[in-house]
C-alpha cells in the first residue's frame, strides 16, 4: 500500500493551468500532486555565439527552487553565489529533452528559454519541469505562429517525463517526496508522445537492481507518459 | 487620468491569500493589481552568530524576482553568481522594515527568515513584499504560539509599505510600472498600524522636488497604508 | 549636550582641499570632523553599452573603505571577492545624487566616475562622500571646459547631503560615529545649492518617528546643506 | 565498420597501471585506447558535517580534465572560477557509482576522496574514470586493511563502467570519440562484478531511441563490463 | 641624464608622516616621489588556524591601490570580485618581508595586519609599501609594549626595500614610473638595517641581464636600503 | 650530507620524455627526481586583445597541481573556485621565462599557452615547469615550423630553471622537498642556454643571507642550468 493509497501505476492528480504570467510569451503552473512548477517560455531573437549565422534556433532551460519550496529552507542559490551540482544536471536534462521535440531549421535562429522554477516540492521536480516546461514551450511557439514570425511548427512531438522507483520491493509510478526517500532504485524517464525515449536515468540507492526490475519500471513509465501527454494536450488545446 | 483609470489616491486592487505553500510556517501570495509576490516565512531554531547566547531573536529577508516576472527576460541571479545592487538594497529594506514590528525579546533566540520572491512585476515590488511579507510573518508566529513555542506576541503592530510619486505634474499613490517609469519623484514610506513611520526614501528622478510635494505624497502615503492595512487584518483574521 | 559639545544646528568642521592626486582629472579630499574621504573623478571618453551613440554622458560612482578606516580592522571586500550590501547600497546613492545636477546632453558621450575612498571613519562617510564627490566631478568638469573638450557647462547646480538624527530624544545635525550609534531615528538629505532635494532616506532604529520629528529633521538638513554648499564653493573658487 | 576497425562488442585495448604515484593510498593510470585517466585514492581521517559522529564513513569523487586533454584547448576551470555543469554531473556519478560498492559501517568514520583527472581524452571518460577509480579505491582500502586501520573488508564488490551508442543505425560498444560524435543516442552503463546494475544513462542525440535499441545496447555492456571487471582484477592482484 | 635629474645613485626625496589616522595601532604616509602608500598596522588578539595554540604570532600584510592612483583609471578590485595576480604576489612579498625582522615568540600569540594602499602610483609601489610597512609594524609593536601587553620588543632590526633596473643602458636607483616602463632589467631588493638580505626579485624585459649587470644593481640597492632606513629612524624617533 | 645523498652541485636525475599527449602541438613529461610535471604547447590563431592587429605573438603559461600531487591532498583549485595567489605567482614566472627566449615578431599574430600540470611532487615543481614548458614550447614551434606557419624560428634560446639553497648553512643545488622545507634561503635561477639572467628570486626564511651566500648560489645555479640545457637538447634533438 502507498502512503498516498495511489495503485502502483497511478500518477499523482495532475492539473496544468496555462496563461499563468502576463509577460511571458508561453506560461503554465504544473501541478503534479504537491509538486507545482512554474514554466515560462520566453523567446529572444537572439542565439547563443555557436549558432550565430547558421539559421539554426536553440531552446535551454533553466531551474530553480525558491528557498522554501522545501520542507526545511535552503540557501538561495542567488546568494550562495553558484547553483549547486543537482541544479545544473537538472536544467541540462530539461534542455536536452526538450529539444528533442524542436526543428531547430523551422524555429530559425531565435532562442527560447524555459525557466522551471519550483514554487512547492513534493518529489519528482525535474519530471514535472519536463512536462510543464514542453507545454510553456508550446504556447510560446504557438505565439510565434500565431504572429507569423515562424511559417511551420517546429515541435515535432509532446515531450513528457516520469520517475519512476523499487520501494521496498515493489515497482511504483511517479513517486512522492516519503516514496522518493525510500527507494531502493530511482529512475527518470522521459518520452515522446509517439513513445520514443528521449532519456533515461536509473540510479541505485543501496543494493543494485536487475534488468527484470529495470523493464517494470519502463512499463510503469509508458502509462504514466501517456497519462502525462493527455494531460498536455488537455491544457493546450 | 491615471492609465488605469484610478484617482490619485486610490490604491490598484490588494488581494492577499494565505496558507499558499504547505512547508512554509506563514505564507501568502500578494496581488497588488499585476505585482504578485509570494512570501514565506521560515523558523529555525538559530540565530546569526553576533546573537548567540544573548536571548534575542532575529528576523531577516531575501528577496528574488523570477527571471520571467518582467517584460523582458532578466538574466538568472543564481546563474549571474551574485545577487544585483538593487535585490540587496531591497531585501536590506524589507528586513530593516519587518523589524520594527518586531520585539525581539519576546521572539526568543530564533529567526526567522522572510523570503519576497516576485512572480510577476508591474511596479512596487518592494512595498507588495513588504506588506505580504509581514503576513508571513504574521501567520509564522501565530504558529509558534498555537505550538507554545513562545508566550507572549512579539509583533508589536502591523507594518506596509506604499509607493508615491509625482507624475506629469500629479502628486499619486501606489504607482504602476507604466507610471513608475515616468515619474519626476518617487518615494517609499513603511508604516505601521497606528501610523508610525518606520523607513522614507524619496528620490529624484530628472528634476527635484520640493518640500511642499514631498508633504503631498505622504499624505497619499498614510492614505494607502491605512488600507493595506486594512487588507492584512482581513487575510490573517 | 552632545558628546562634541556641538549646538544642534552645527556642522563638524568641514576641510576640503583639492586637487589632491596627481592623476585625477579632478580630486579632493573632504574632512568632515573625523571622517575623511577621498574623492577622486576621472573621465573616460566612453559610456555604458545602454548609452552608446545617444549622445548623452553619464556620472557613476564607486565607494570603498581602507580596511582600518574603522575602530576595529574590517575584512577588505577585494580579498572577500564581493562588495557588500551596504557598499553597493551607498555607491548607487551617491551615483544618484550626483547625476541630479548633471546636464547629460551637455556633458556628451563620455562617463565620470567618482570614486570615494573612506580613509577614516566617524560616521556620515555617505554623505561626506556626496559633498566631496560633487566639488571632485565640479573641478573634472572645470578640466574638460578648460581644454574645450566640452562647450557649455553641464553641472547645473550644488549637489551636497547631510545626515541628521534624533539622538536621546533631541533632533540634532551632522551625527558623529557614538551619535548614530545611539540615534533612535536617522535620516540623509541630499539637496542641492538651490534648496531642492534629490534624495531623502529616513528610518527608524527601534521606535518608530512620527511626520513632525521628520520635519524638524528636515529643517536641520536645510541649514547643513546650506553650510556645505558654502564650503564647496570655497574650494572650488 | 568502426573506424578503429573493432567488432562491435569490443573494447578500446585497456591497461592499467597502478601505484602510479607515490603519494596516493591508492592510484592507478588507466588507458582505454587513447582515453588516459589518472586516478588516486586520497584517505583522510574526517568526514563530511552530516556524518560527524555516527560511524559511517564516505566516499567522494572529483573530476577534471588537463586544459589540452582534447583536441582543442580548453579554458582551465580554476581560472574561469567554476566547475562546469558537465563536470559536476561527471563527479556526482562517480561518486554514486563508487559508493554503490562501498559497506560504510565497515570503512569507518573517514573519507576516501577518488580524484580522476583526465590527461587525453578520446571518449569514454566518465566511465574509465569509474572504472579506473575503482581499482584506487580498491588499493586505498588494501593499504588501510594492511595497517590494521580497518578490519573487514568494506568493498562489497567491482564496480566499472562502459558505454554505448547506436552509430549509423548500428550498436556498438565502448565509443570513442569521433563515434561519440556521430552517435544517435549514447548510453552509459555502470555495473558490478556480478552484474548488478548500479547507473544507466541513455541520451537521444537527435532521433529517439526504442526498447528494443535499448536492450541492444544493454547486452553490449554486460560484455564490456565482464571484460572490464577482469582487467580490474589483473591490476589489483 | 635622467628624466627626474637625480644621479644614477639618489632616491627620490621620502617623507614619512606617521600617526595618521586615529584608528591604527600604528600608522605612516609614505612619499617617495610622486609615490604616496597609506599604511596601517593593525593589531587583532588571533591569530590564523595554524598557529593557535602556539604561542607564535603573526604579522601578515594586504595591497590595494586606489582606482585613480594610476594614469588612467584601473577597476577597482571589489568590484571585479578578485585580488589580481599581480596584488597577491606584491601583498605575499610585503609579508614574507616584514616577519623577517619579527620574533614571533615575542610577538605572542597575535596577529599584526598591516594595510599598504595607494593613494597615488609613479613607479616602486611595492617598495614603498615594504619601507611605510615596516613603520606602520614599528609604531604598532611599540604601542603593545607601552601598554605591557608584550614585554621584549619582537622586532629584531629594520626591513626596506628599493627597486633598482638599467634604463638605456644604466643602471640607476629608486625607478620611477616612466623610467621603469623603459627598463631592461627590473630587480627589487629588500633588506635589514644591518645589510642582510631578505628578498632578491630580478626580472630581465626584452634582453637578459649579467651577472656584472646584477652586482651594480645590487651596489645601489645597498645605498639606497640604507638612505631609507635612516629615514625610518626619522619618523619612528 | 644530502638526504638523498647527491653532491652539493648535483642535479636530481632529469628524464624529458616528449610527445605524451597525442592532441597538443608540443609536449613533454619532465622528471627531475620525483617531482613530475606534464608540460603542453597549444597553438592558437588568436592573441590577447592588447596584441590585436600588432603582428606580434604572444607566448603565456597557466600551471596547476593535481589534488594528490603532494604529501597530503590539497584541496582542487577549480572547487575552491580561484587559482591560489603562489599559482598565479608561478604561472606568471613561467609565462614571463618563456617569453625571454620569443620573438614575438618572427612568432607572428598567434598564441601560444604551455601548460605545466604537477603529476607528482617534491620540491622544485616551478622550476622544472619552466625548463619542461620550454621543451614544449619549443616542439610546438617545429610543428609550426614544419608547417610552414612561420618562417624564422622566433625561439633564440633555450631557457632552463633551478632553485639552490643553503641547507644547514651549506649551499646546495636542485633542492628537493625535505631539503626546501629545511632551508634557510631558497632561491630560483631562470637562465638562457648562453648563460643570460632572466629571473633571479631569492627569499630568506628565517635568517637573512648574504651578498657572498648569494654569490655561491649563482654558481651551483649556472652548473644546474647547463646541464638541463644539455637535457633540453637530448630531448628536442
Amino acid at each position: 500500500m502507498r502512503p498516498s493509497g495511489r495503485a502502483a501505476d497511478a500518477l499523482r492528480p495532475v492539473f496544468i493551468e496555462t496563461g499563468v504570467t502576463k509577460h511571458a510569451e508561453g506560461s503554465c503552473l504544473i501541478r503534479c500532486g504537491d509538486t507545482h512548477v512554474l514554466c515560462t517560455a520566453s523567446v529572444e531573437e537572439r542565439v547563443p555565439p555557436f549558432l550565430r549565422n547558421t539559421g539554426l534556433g536553440w531552446v535551454t532551460a533553466e531551474y530553480g527552487m525558491l528557498p522554501r519550496a522545501t520542507t526545511t529552507r535552503n540557501r538561495r542559490e542567488a546568494q550562495a553565489g553558484k547553483q549547486s551540482g543537482r541544479t545544473q544536471e537538472i536544467q541540462r536534462l530539461i534542455g536536452r529533452s526538450l529539444r528533442a521535440s524542436v526543428d531547430r531549421v523551422a524555429l530559425g535562429e531565435r532562442q527560447i528559454t524555459v525557466d522551471c522554477d519550483v514554487i512547492q516540492a513534493d518529489g519528482g521536480t525535474r519530471c514535472a519541469s519536463i512536462t510543464g516546461g514542453w507545454v510553456a514551450l508550446r504556447l510560446a511557439v504557438n505565439t510565434l505562429l500565431k504572429a507569423g514570425e515562424i511559417k511551420s511548427d517546429p515541435l515535432t512531438d509532446h515531450v513528457a517525463a516520469v520517475s519512476c522507483g523499487i520501494v521496498t520491493g515493489t515497482p511504483v509510478l511517479d513517486l512522492d517526496y516519503t516514496e522518493d526517500s525510500n527507494a531502493g532504485t530511482d529512475a527518470n524517464f522521459v518520452m515522446t508522445g509517439s513513445g520514443g525515449l528521449v532519456e533515461i536515468q536509473g540510479s541505485a540507492e543501496g543494493a543494485t537492481f536487475s534488468r527484470a526490475e529495470f523493464d517494470q519500471l519502463m512499463n510503469l513509465a509508458e502509462i504514466g507518459v501517456r497519462d502525462l501527454v493527455a494531460a498536455q494536450k488537455d491544457a493546450v488545446e
